[in-house]
């Protein structure tokens, strides 16, 4: 089942189910809202109202206000042992503020304030409610699978020690275009599934999300030891190789260009890089 | 003004002016919510409907689930000089998702996971909708002041490079007693404040907010360039000496101890360190 939150033309949103030749109304708000709701899967699988009218609508961010967006850094293990780096031991977790979001056809945002806007191409997993969830409770918390680009100004993630500065500028993460739930996956709630990310057409960045040493069932493990995973919110699962700000020279992101970040199975987000209106 | 949230007996709360003698109702289902109407100071200050039914409810968190809590390390001029630092350029930002918030007379959740749990007291900002705010209008997006205890795990806060993991562990931080507007306190939206931590009353941590090195005008600047500041958000300023791990021996949080934090003409917050009922 794909399950996503699109825009109306009022200026709200709406959460549908996605088939081939049309759209499903779930009867919430959002999938934040329908993610809420206990029954959520078997009442996104029951509904049937047409929601003809918002063919054609643009996503929002699968899930627009999040009450947590974590982050994994280094987690890709080829990566990690071409930078020479020994696998660790514990995830690094980091934050975003829902602010950061935008659906997977809008624009991301370059502030002037960066010169380094640089891309990272991730599996996210959106989640129901669990703490301290091991092994089948940890796997039941995966409501499913969706695509993120954690969007980094790197000038600012290195200013200080702590990443959040550089990794939650407003209108810069594209989260989307649909939730898949882990039954349609390869590899279900450990999929293995090709991920890419594309700039202006071409491939800076292919792996396998079957490379994750930390994988979504573990980062469940772990995040919801620390605190309650609720629904909605997010678990971003990590990086490959092949970001702008590794490269020799460094490469960025430019207004004007085109951010493509796909996982198959998962579809693509395709965003437009440009300046910001308000700044 | 004093603005706070309490608990009603219905498991709901309730948004409240603190007198002295009484608290009034100023028609909003918490602080965050009241926060959200532009005209709320006018709104807060003219009600006056009793709520005398509430007197001797528990204060719930200022804000009970800000989308932001951004916390600031190490931002006292004197702690960083006696740590032998220079004086950081930029502020060190990190988060907390609201989970960790609990209220002023709540019970602090010390983990079985943990063998370190610390104390950080801190004077924390709530704040108003802006966006690249300098000068006046950063001064004016500070709705109010309260007290913070920034409680953290040393043993996950340093498991990686970045802090988040040891930072918003559930049912950690007390925010509270309640929000007191600027013009009531001395140095305005720059306080200068005496800041003190107290363990089974020993004071363990007691400086001065005028001490900052960022001070709460230039938090609110610098925050702002990355990101929206919403009604009801929270930056927290950074913690003075004196914390537990810093000590020779090391001294942590026990359960059955008292954490005080207190603020003078912010109150204070009283939290019992409890273990894991859940856990």
């Amino acid at each position: 089942m794909r399950l996503a939150t699109v825009r109306t033309l009022d200026g709200a949103t709406r959460a549908v189910r996605v088939e081939d030749d049309r759209l499903v109304d779930v009867g919430a708000a959002d999938l934040g809202a329908l993610l809420a709701d206990p029954g959520w899967a078997e009442r996104a699988a029951a509904a049937s109202e047409s929601a003809s009218h918002l063919r054609g609508a643009a996503y929002a961010p699968v899930v627009p206000r999040p009450g947590k967006v974590v982050c994994v850094g280094l987690n890709y293990r080829t990566h990690i042992r071409e930078m020479g780096r020994d696998l660790p031991g514990h995830p690094t977790l980091f934050a975003k503020y829902a602010d950061a979001l935008v659906g997977a056809t809008d624009d991301v945002v370059r502030p002037p304030e960066t010169d380094a806007l640089d891309w990272e191409g991730e599996l996210a997993v959106v989640g129901a409610p669990v703490r301290r969830a091991r092994g089948a409770d940890a796997e039941r918390a995966i409501a499913g699978f969706c695509v993120l680009n954690d969007v980094t100004c790197r000038d600012w993630q290195f200013r200080t020690g702590e990443w959040l500065q550089g990794k939650t500028w407003e209108a810069t993460t594209p989260l989307g275009p649909y939730l898949v739930t882990p039954d349609e996956l390869p590899g279900g709630v450990r999929p293995v599934l090709p991920v890419s990310t594309r700039v202006d057409g071409e491939t800076v960045q292919e792996d396998s999300t079957g490379d994750l040493l930390f994988d979504p069932v573990a980062l469940v493990e772990y995040v919801s030891t620390v605190v309650t995973l609720r629904p909605g919110d997010v678990i971003s699962t990590g990086t490959p190789g092949g970001v702008g700000h590794g490269r020799t020279p460094a490469r960025y992101l430019e207004v004007g260009q085109t951010l493509t970040t796909e996982i198959g199975g998962l579809g693509r987000c395709e965003n437009r890089v440009v300046a910001d209106p308000g700044a």
